[in-house]
């Protein structure tokens, strides 16, 4: 039986870690809110509805067989283990684990760059806010994450460029997306970056050239990045904050 | 082999839900941090050095034989399976840990009402975007979390007044830890809130009454919140945004 995502239809988001997974195992499943006319209508439902016992939080949620699961981690964490994207060894498997929440948290700082006081204002309602935020990530935070991955890559005694041993595993996948959503986002200080984070910026390429990733990056289910998901370009937000004749503001 | 949990030593902060389910469990540990000497250097030492092959991103992690588990949730998992705190069902596992996912990501808000633009600033350095943010937290973020830990708890069948079925799970505990937290930290919004999440409270209040948490409160182990954890009592963020002459400020 096809497995059913459920996510926002009009952006990458958090969703877009689980169809990374999906792809990468070859595993049949439907885009509800993308692919059936009633699934935005099938997907609230699921979140608001007395009559499922377990409730989901937010998109995305993944219904697998009778499980409904939500939590994109969660949800790698089932499917790492069914499709051989998660190592086999307890200690493997938590650390595979520990980096995708890590992963996560990232996630969550990218997306306050743009919404550092409230998702319920438009970034435009919050921008002196947000270039403050968007100052410190790419000074501090950015090259915090990063450079823990790339300490992980060169740790990792398998050497064959992966994050864990010597094979794929679902957070190598999910840090394509990273270096993927930084590029878009912050051009300037993400090309700045991938100098020193060379392991990271191999990585990247070695994801993007596996065929069924590759294949899936060619095609229509890919959402195009835009200004509605977690990776948004606003140019400003590279910008220095004090102002300067010479900076076009 | 008695656990070594590694954590910042003069905060409750993101380790205390890890110590909740410790004691809880009557599980041996060393708060390594804590209780010896070299403990702070220990820790430092176990993320920085190029000899740990798995490290850690940030504080609290684990070890469990062997093993060395960083992040909260991921560290719960481990705990959970060892000392049944957690179901026994692959869907019951996989709803504790969406649930405590989504308490991190809570923890996550609370933190950022008093660090909105950068964790290198001090509180006092972000404080005029701290009040916005912490008055979107109270009026929607809050509401939107505790409300759904209601449904959780109210469409439980097992009835017991546990998240999940009829025993206590590790989301209860950490549970527990969020309304405390934010009684501490939202006196007012707290107590306004709690009115309409009965469940929530008399969830807290059964936690605090058992035996092994009640021995643990009232222990020198518990730190008392203060304000460099994430749970922090700024009088201020509970005011009203607006200037108004009636508001001491």
């Amino acid at each position: 039986m096809a497995y059913e995502l459920y996510y926002w239809p009009t952006i990458q988001g958090r969703g877009e870690f689980v169809r990374l997974a999906l792809e990468e195992a070859d595993a049949a499943y439907v885009d509800v809110a993308r692919e059936r006319a009633t699934g935005m209508a099938a997907m609230l439902r699921l979140m608001e509805s007395r009559r499922v016992a377990e409730p989901p939080f937010a998109p995305p949620f993944l219904k697998s067989g009778r499980l409904l699961i939500a939590q994109t981690a969660n949800i790698l964490l089932h499917l790492g283990s069914r499709h051989g994207l998660a190592p086999a060894s307890e200690g493997g498997r938590l650390f595979a684990h520990q980096l995708q929440l890590t992963i996560a948290d990232l996630v969550q700082e990218v997306h306050d760059t743009h919404h550092p006081i409230s998702t319920e204002l438009y970034y435009e309602d919050q921008r002196r806010a947000a270039k403050q935020r968007a100052e410190a990530f790419l000074k501090h935070r950015a090259p915090k994450y990063l450079g823990y991955f790339e300490r992980v890559l060169a740790r990792n005694s398998g050497g064959r460029g992966f994050v864990i041993g010597g094979r794929l595993t679902y957070p190598d996948l999910s840090l394509f997306q990273i270096v993927e959503g930084l590029r878009y986002a912050f051009p300037r200080g993400m090309a700045r970056l991938e100098r020193r984070h060379p392991r990271l910026t191999e990585l990247h390429a070695r994801i993007a050239g596996r065929p069924r990733i590759a294949r899936y990056l060619a095609s229509g289910r890919r959402i195009p990045f835009n200004e509605e998901g977690i990776f948004r370009h606003y140019k400003e937000l590279e910008e220095l904050k004090s102002p300067s004749p010479h900076i076009r503001r």
